[in-house]
């Protein structure tokens, strides 16, 4: 067979897509935010083979903390918006970042102090960037153990917190450890969370071992 | 421009790399361990795009703990192992889970209670099945912040725990929240983890919220 023949047969074999495709070859499909028709989201059922960002356990706004059990929170983000955010230091149209809250548990196994996560969710919500659909852009949804949820009203108070607080493009990637510093290179850091770092704590407070053994 | 002369273009495109490369469109490379000469393990650079499986907060062994800061331990695995892990309850040859462990912090822009994640990395360690190279199938790999290190020699107690505890082939499934039932469908789990079940804590006790806020 002559050069030209080999390319050309190679040509029709991916014309006719004979070459597998991506899919087969274990990348996953986009992950773009998918609504019903009458505007709900459809939660993202593989969320857990996205980009994990981070953890937090027991976080709140509130020096009291929570009543309770003790919770992780875990965050992931799509793939797409993730590699888009280390190139831009912001998140791309079409950002989905998921909160997955989880009860935490102590003492089994061969575990005998701190806190692990276990199978028993909590909640979820997800907070999706869609610049046409949605004024301010962003838009929660909160899920509880359904496939579909309606939008959080904007007069809702995480937007506003968000807004304000969010060290990027409204969301709280200083909690984000991977992330904060490429935001802060690419100097896309918002004006309220710069005001925030000085006028609140400027350094994290090294925390101790929790006494719940 | 004829057609056969189009297919003959687009093939010269694809053999001289004009059409983007699978990596380019967003698919990972296969996760393979690599080795160097002297039979030390390359850190898998890029274990953060991987699949994330848990957390922990001030995890031990031991009843007392730890001592000093508060530390989270988050653990990845290369996307190829997961998904045959879904598929069988078990893990693949060519495994590699990582544990990275970072330091905690609170009370941070409108954080006030609770621990979250900081950039400052404690260690990192590879747990590697490579069948054809270590006694047992399985080796661990201390990192610290090289991008070698030697295989941590198999009289240490971490194999001999691992061997005799963990859930699914020397691993702690046991604390994969979204693994454990995949293994207990597929009757993967270990007789030692199911002798543990019997004889230690059978059901997790739910941890409560920490006190150091």
């Amino acid at each position: 067979m002559t050069r030209l023949a080999s390319l050309v047969l190679l040509a029709i074999f991916l014309a006719a897509g004979i070459v597998p495709a991506a899919s087969e070859r274990g990348q996953s499909p986009p992950s773009l935010p998918t609504y019903t028709d009458d505007g709900k989201l459809v939660f993202p059922a593989n969320y857990r083979e996205w980009i994990y960002l981070t953890s937090g356990l027991d976080m709140s706004y509130s020096p009291n903390g929570m009543a309770g059990h003790s919770i992780f929170d875990n965050v992931f983000v799509n793939p797409e918006a993730y590699r888009e955010f280390t190139r831009t230091g912001t998140w791309p149209d079409k950002t989905m970042l998921v909160l997955e809250t989880r009860v935490a548990a102590t003492n089994v196994s061969i575990n005998k102090s701190g806190h692990f996560q276990t199978g028993e969710l909590m909640g979820r919500e997800v907070h999706v960037k869609d610049e046409a659909r949605f004024p301010g852009n962003w838009a929660f949804f909160g899920f509880d153990d359904k496939d579909t949820a309606k939008m959080v009203p904007h007069e809702a108070a995480c937007y506003s917190c968000h807004e304000k607080h969010g060290a990027v493009d409204t969301t709280f990637v200083q909690f984000y450890p991977t992330l904060i510093e490429i935001a802060r290179g690419k100097a896309t850091l918002s004006t309220g969370y710069l005001t925030d770092e000085k006028t609140l704590s400027s350094s994290p407070k090294t925390s101790k071992p929790s006494s719940n053994r």
